[in-house]
């Protein structure tokens, strides 16, 4: 078993710093390792025991090898429990901060060496350590009343910041997207984001693997790293660090320096690899990416119930490099002779205010083999469109095998309607741009 | 009284082509227009009584004078019922489509000539037609039920497409944001958004409008008034059919040319008229302007309990044109004196996971008169975070007058935190890209 193994399915857990209190983060890692399915040997000298298990006062009193060790303890202390994991251990997670990314950049360099020595990997420090749901392995120290975890799925989370981790975290459950494995790395001091692409390459649980990036220590690596595991795996890259500012910021974040923004972003675009503009964007193309399987093509049939809906949509396609391509002349005929006149027979199709559910599905089936990937607009705030449209939709999705994303606008029934959409995995978006950029992530650009 | 007056606040509305049965479009509107203060006539010949209301054959049957007719019969019949309202009405809003939008541009020509020669003034056709809370005037085609109506506020609506202003009303809804008036201009034949403008301009019920277009006709006019108006108010504008597609688009839909984006887009910027980038920008900035004063500067502080996120909101500040300066160096000495010695000392101030609310307080008073604005990053997935930090931002912004937002992830207590910080008027953003975007529809750009 490799280290990255270890990481993410050790048989057994000891966590360096564990409190009886939820006050201390060491309570709170404690109380998320309760659920883990291996062992959990909790060390603190001061206890006998803490939440009902046995604790250690330290790794070495523990029988036997240990997989993987989580510390929480200040910094000062980490280089000595670091050697007291000799022989005991392979992998360890250091979450404590105040390393390189306070200015201490000679601790780091001890711990590092110390690590080597020994014949230890680390993950951190500075970090939020490794949720793996179908392990119940989970070392954050957030509260599952604080930060509700997501399902098991099959996007992967690669941050260095553990603050976006936990945004991200909070998305995907409220979007209905299952994780599969969940990785805070923070100051990359050994485990880096390129090991870790590599090991994700290979996880049967991952299809898609979403980085939140600031600084890579080597940019080579990284991008063959990078470029093989996006040859077996949808991924998507936020970088942060962009202007003066923010790498100003991301080196007091994580004590590394982030580089030019602009040779980043020409580097990832000359080797095909996906980045997201903002936030948001990245998680409208996750959302995309975990529910359907990107396709070849860029033309896009957009059929909308709303005129300006579908104006802004053509727009948005535009800016992503989507082709909007009109109708071929027979099937605008054929529509033209289903379909009441006042209906706008172009792209975008405009059924108009006074649609009926069945126009969508007669619509999409017309064109199904004209576009590459279909936006549907559905404004419920017209009676016309009912839940039927749900299960319209999945028929065509499972017909068609195409891309296809929905933008419902808030109101009416659109809980319920997203809610059945979602589940057959179709995505749904709040806005026509958003539903735009959801789409362009499982297509080509031109 | 002027026309538009009569368009917003008359006294007596005549609705031709009520029916009994929300199934059609005249029974929905009915249904809304009982909600009206002032009196409504139903005008249908097949009907003695309509929904509890006495109905008239035609509106030459009612007795004196209407303010306001509304129309919803078909396109070929609205030349014969506009004569019919001659010596009855000053103004009418015809909302039936059927006219230039799809090549009926005759048709249309015939009613506006009616309309000048009997001395009407016409909103539409082919339009949503007006909400104004005040008065409870509703003539939308959407149930109560499907559209939830927004309370009344401060934030005027002003757009061409009926889809997207019904989308910003679901929006405005959620948001906790209030309507003064709200327009469905549609095709603009006559009442076009440059009267609405001029009108908007003196009403003391608004302070923000929002402008969504696809065209305009006569540009010099419309920028006349835009700018007169943005003198009054807050004023920001969504101009869709920017590419070739969204222009082809925008014509089948409301029969205008869009025109050149870069066109339109050179001479907003050139008149210091706010322009959105897509719809969640837009909404994003209304929150903001609905809240809060605009305001003089670009400086901008950013104060974080998550590094990353911290890194994410100076990315946009340089993108969005908002100077991140750093702190000053007194005070930085003392917040170094009040932190731990973990705490980032600059600008992003990363006050880190082991925050306490307190701390958010202490930053923002000794940084107070340093900064032109504020953006607070609150991840309420750490227990140090309650919802007393609502009280303290409510002090913060209510002493110091500066704009101020809050980007909080969804997780945790961030629901009952965000009523309670909009209710004091305080926005709320899910990513701290759209936080920033908030806060810089508060400030000058550079």
């Amino acid at each position: 078993m490799s280290a990255l193994d270890l990481l993410f399915n050790p048989k057994s857990v000891v966590l360096v710093g564990a409190a009886h209190t939820e006050i201390k983060f060491g309570g709170v890692i404690l109380k998320n390792l309760l659920r883990f399915r291996g062992k959990v040997f909790p060390v603190n000298p001061k206890y006998r025991e803490l939440m009902g298990l046995q604790a250690y006062p330290s790794v070495q009193e523990i029988p036997g090898p240990v997989d993987l060790a989580v510390i929480i303890r200040p910094a000062p202390e980490v280089p000595e429990i670091l050697r007291g994991l000799n022989g005991k251990v392979q992998c360890a997670i250091i979450m404590s901060s105040g390393f390189a990314e306070v200015g201490q950049k000679v601790l780091q360099d001890e711990i590092k060496a110390i690590g080597k020595a020994i014949g230890i990997r680390i993950l951190g420090p500075n970090c939020m350590g490794v949720f793996n749901p179908r392990a119940r392995l989970d070392t954050f120290f957030l509260t599952q009343e604080r930060l509700r975890r997501p399902r098991k799925g099959n996007v992967a989370i690669l941050s260095q910041s553990g603050a976006i981790l936990s945004c991200l975290i909070s998305v995907l459950r409220d979007s209905n997207i299952g994780a599969s494995k969940v990785v805070g790395y923070g100051n990359a001091m050994d485990i880096d984001v390129s090991d870790l692409n590599d090991y994700l390459a290979h996880d049967a649980d991952t299809d898609v693997v979403v980085s939140y990036i600031e600084s890579v220590g080597d940019g080579r690596r990284f991008i063959e790293s990078a470029k093989r595991l996006s040859e077996q795996k949808s991924m998507i890259i936020l970088k942060a660090g962009k202007g003066e500012s923010g790498q100003a910021a991301a080196y007091s974040h994580t004590g590394r320096l982030a580089g030019r923004y602009e040779v980043c972003h020409a580097v990832l675009r000359q080797f095909a690899l996906r980045e997201a503009a903002d936030f948001d964007e990245l998680m409208d193309a996750v959302k995309a990416l975990s529910y359907q399987r990107p396709s070849k093509g860029s033309r896009v049939c957009i059929i909308t119930n709303g005129g300006g809906s579908g104006v802004l949509a053509a727009d948005e396609c535009m800016r992503q490099g989507l082709a909007v391509s009109p109708l071929p002349e027979d099937k605008k005929e054929r529509l033209g002779q289903k379909f009441p006149h006042f209906f706008g027979i172009n792209n975008p199709v405009d059924l108009t205010a006074q649609v009926m559910d069945d126009e969508y599905g007669i619509t999409l089936n017309v064109l199904r083999d004209d576009y590459d990937g279909f936006l549907v607009i559905a404004l419920p705030n017209v009676l016309g469109i009912t839940e039927r449209l749900g299960g319209l939709m999945k028929d065509f999705k499972e017909s068609s095998r195409k891309p296809v994303v929905l933008h419902i606008a808030p109101s009416g029934i659109s809980a319920k309607l997203t809610a059945r959409l979602e589940k057959a995995r179709i995505p749904v978006y709040p806005s026509p741009e958003r539903a735009v950029r959801g789409l362009r992530a499982l297509l080509d650009r031109q």
